[in-house]
């Protein structure tokens, strides 16, 4: 397939604009073919308005209908083929094994909310029917149920190019509800961006949906993301990216004369407990995986673990010794850009200028070629993590901090002192929980999973999966941006008073036509 | 009971600022007796210190025991007996049978919580079992439940004493999530706040709760609202209340180093259309049913029904004709206080100064006595509804304006201009809903409740509720304040990955011993 460099505008190809810009190879910093075209404002407003009016259209599509499109745009991805597989591998550095397994968990998660919107009960339908002989005042008919909430403007991240960018969960989730997307293409994968709008083109086409459910727009500026987030027509945004991006947007967001949602996914060090009688158990194997959880994917995961806490006993040094034997045979590994490694190397820099609070143990091999970072291990004191602000702060990429308690109580402190993360995790054994307990309590209030015995990374898509938490993990701890309940975060609830049944949807009517759980008069039911 | 005039922290009196103030009859503009103290900040911080440490433990109280605290504190609301009556009656100006009803209202509102924390299912509990053998790789068991926030500020309202005051829909949806509650005494009723208070600490007591679950500050002042809105152990903030007042919140909150969620519910004007043959069949049923809704407890609803869309057809006259008699024949009526009675005023000498565009059909009587205001009725054109801002405004008291429409277009293109409202009413025969769906879709996406045939004024409490909607109605469209599912204002999800049975809260072990719905592994089921 050849790439175009063009912005898809509700199915047309466009390119108003004049700045433009190459994809790059990570792994040997050479240009790849294909110019790509900003977006003008011009644009983006474009975009906005076929958005607005398709919305009109989409938001009444049965959920059987908003499934098959989001079936075949999964198809439709795999109809790529390699062309897909190498075009992402050159853009991002990471191997086409990796892309293909994430091309399947995109493809999954787009036909697990196919599932959802097939079953029909996500729309959390509640019915109250009327009482007219209640006394002092008779009750009328109230039913309820979620509706989409608009045109939904998303940020994909850099990390995921397949399952958080054009055709990952933030869009999944916002065309299973019934909103329209705009998706600001990544800058490090723009070509990879291309090949999945096309693939969602055709599957629009296909199902004869309304050309304006679905654009996208180029931009490595701030320009056209800011469009984006302050057009009148946007009423929702999903991001995944920096703390820095997140925060900007989420302000803008709240600035606007309409302020609107912002589910903002941003930095997170996930911090790990290693308990006492777990590590005195297993000191070899955590180790190890714990080496290849932190250099995963160059480290470039979201729930990379860049926390690692222990306690400062007789097991320690060998637990520090073979982790420093693995870190040290870590091959340098392509980072996503230049931006990502210079930003990655500027905080190791930042850590090992604070030698008197923060010791490397280890550093993998080393590379010059392209953007490629190596494995860094730290050591530091819990009474410093304890004073020290930066100490917490996430350094994207393949790093990570072994920090000391010297009691139980320094350990618990550091936990307090933490602000939110998306994950927590205990390697812990039965009797370690049961001299625990409080840790447990203290991390359920940072984060929004809570992990035991195995590492975070790697972000389960299923109905029961947290990935959010509490400020600054995220803009809003009360959603989540992967797995099914990540719907919720595009829709809002809409109450019909006195209706006659005709006119209510389908998933109201009191013979329930579709088969759906409701909560029926206080029962839940079907 | 006696009226002692300090602020419950934690369940001790206190009263360490300089600044007092006294409760106002609005009926008559007298003084009532007790002198109120204004918390100081350190007062606030004190509140919010005890709150996060009860949280700890109130967050781990099991539903039934959530349940009882909440039905005491309705009994204790109870037996103030008509203290607390002649109290908020002297304080607000509403006649003491209306009064009388909102008690049983909030009383209400705490026993319906109390039955959905027995019956437990609320907390969305979901479970996706391990899958070892899965390949590549093998899943592990995940579980996902609500949890509560921490710490929620609420600031009560003027216009509901009692139902959205210190006890109202915004505590009991906190304390019902597991959230300890701060209250800012709403100080148009500061004698109502503290028995109100009381009685909460009673149930506190009885019930065996910890102290910081409940306090109450008094502040008619910003500041202690805004020491409230910005203390870091504060995680939420339920408001009720102006735009203004309701967006200031918002941004403060917003621009916090962890910036905290905030549902305001603030103005809305909520729209009512009167359909071509409605109009010809229940002209006089409508007239006099709308000047009923307008005028009730002198107008100050948030549902009041401010704008009324008209098409200028052969029944128009006869039914303003109609609504002038009606306007004419209303009492001039006690407003909550001499602000807004004073705002109101404003609002009607604004409108009145605009002749060019709006007209005065009626006034209903006046009285010079206390803070009396009187009924208005004003028409413009729907041409000029559609050009100027100022006319979909609140005016918070007993008017309304007609808006007359040329054309079925001229009716959809004002509808299609709307902000948000919390309400939206169609007065309709079948023919007219047969003729107007359009009108129907572009209300759905401007309101949280959508009416047909009854006026918005009354607003149940049960499960279908929204009181809620697109903003400027709400800082947050996708949450309620009213009814059972305003209790997710309040939580976030968390996840738990690979905890043995017995870590597990009760709600998420296997077995269901709660006998709760749960989503397992794809479906519903107890």
């Amino acid at each position: 397939m050849e790439l175009i460099g063009k912005n898809y505008i509700a199915g047309v190809l466009s390119s108003k604009g004049k700045i433009t810009f190459k994809g790059v190879n990570p792994s040997d910093a050479s240009e790849l073919p294909t110019l790509f075209y900003e977006a003008t404002i011009e644009e983006v407003d474009e975009a906005a308005s076929k958005a607005h009016e398709a919305f009109a259209i989409y938001r009444k599509k049965s959920g059987i209908e908003k499934a098959l499109f989001l079936d075949v745009i999964a198809d439709e991805i795999l109809n790529l083929g390699d062309d897909l597989i190498d075009r992402c591998s050159a853009e991002t550095g990471l191997p086409p094994g990796r892309i293909i397994n994430e091309r399947a968990r995109t493809m999954g998660q787009l036909k697990l909310f196919a599932t959802v919107l097939r079953e029909g009960s996500w729309v959390e339908a509640r019915i109250d029917t009327a009482i007219p002989n209640r006394e002092p005042l008779p009750r009328s008919d109230f039913r309820y149920m979620q509706k989409p909430l608009g045109v939904v403007g998303v940020f994909g991240a850099s990390n995921f190019p397949l399952a958080f960018s054009v055709a990952g969960g933030d869009t999944a989730s916002a065309l299973a509800s019934g909103c329209p997307v705009i998706v600001k293409a990544h800058p490090s994968h723009p070509g990879t961006c291309e090949l999945v709008a096309m693939a969602i083109n055709k599957a629009v086409e296909k199902t004869n949906m309304p050309n304006g459910v679905f654009s996208m727009v180029h931009g490595p500026s701030v320009e056209v993301g800011m469009a984006l987030v302050t057009h009148p027509h946007v009423k929702a945004i999903g991001f995944t990216g920096s703390t820095r991006g997140g925060i900007a947007i989420f302000q803008a967001a709240n600035n606007r004369e309409e302020p609107i949602p912002v589910y903002s996914e941003m930095g997170s060090t996930n911090p790990v407990f290693i308990l006492p009688e777990a590590l005195k158990e297993r000191s070899e194997k955590i180790a190890k995986e714990l080496t290849e959880s932190v250099t995963l994917g160059a480290g470039q995961f979201c729930t990379n673990p860049g926390l690692v806490f222990l306690n400062n006993d007789e097991n320690l040094q060998e637990f520090q010794k073979e982790t420093v034997k693995h870190f040290e045979e870590v091959e340098a590994a392509a980072m996503l850009n230049k931006g990502i490694k210079a930003a990655f190397d500027s905080g190791i820099e930042h850590l090992s200028k604070n030698a008197d609070t923060v010791k490397l143990l280890a550093k993998g091999k080393e590379s010059s070629e392209g953007y490629k970072g190596s494995a860094h291990l730290f050591e530091t004191k819990a009474k410093s993590f304890i004073e020290k602000k930066f100490l917490e702060e996430e350094n994207f990429g393949p790093s990570t901090i072994n920090i000391i308690a010297d009691s139980r109580e320094e350990l618990l402190a550091s936990a307090r002192k933490m602000k939110g993360h998306l994950t927590a995790t205990l390697f812990a054994t039965a009797n370690d929980l049961a001299n625990y307990t409080d840790l447990i309590d203290i991390l359920e209030q940072k984060v929004g999973r809570l992990i035991l015995n195995e590492f975070p990374t790697g972000v389960e898509v299923c109905h029961s999966m947290v990935h959010g938490g509490p400020f600054p993990a995220t803009s809003n701890s009360r959603s989540t941006s992967v797995g099914t309940a990540a719907i919720y975060r595009f829709t809002r609830p809409v109450c019909y008073q006195n209706f006659p049944e005709h006119l209510l949807p389908e998933e109201l009517k009191t013979d329930n036509p579709l088969g759906i759980m409701r909560l029926f008069n206080g029962d839940y039911k079907r």
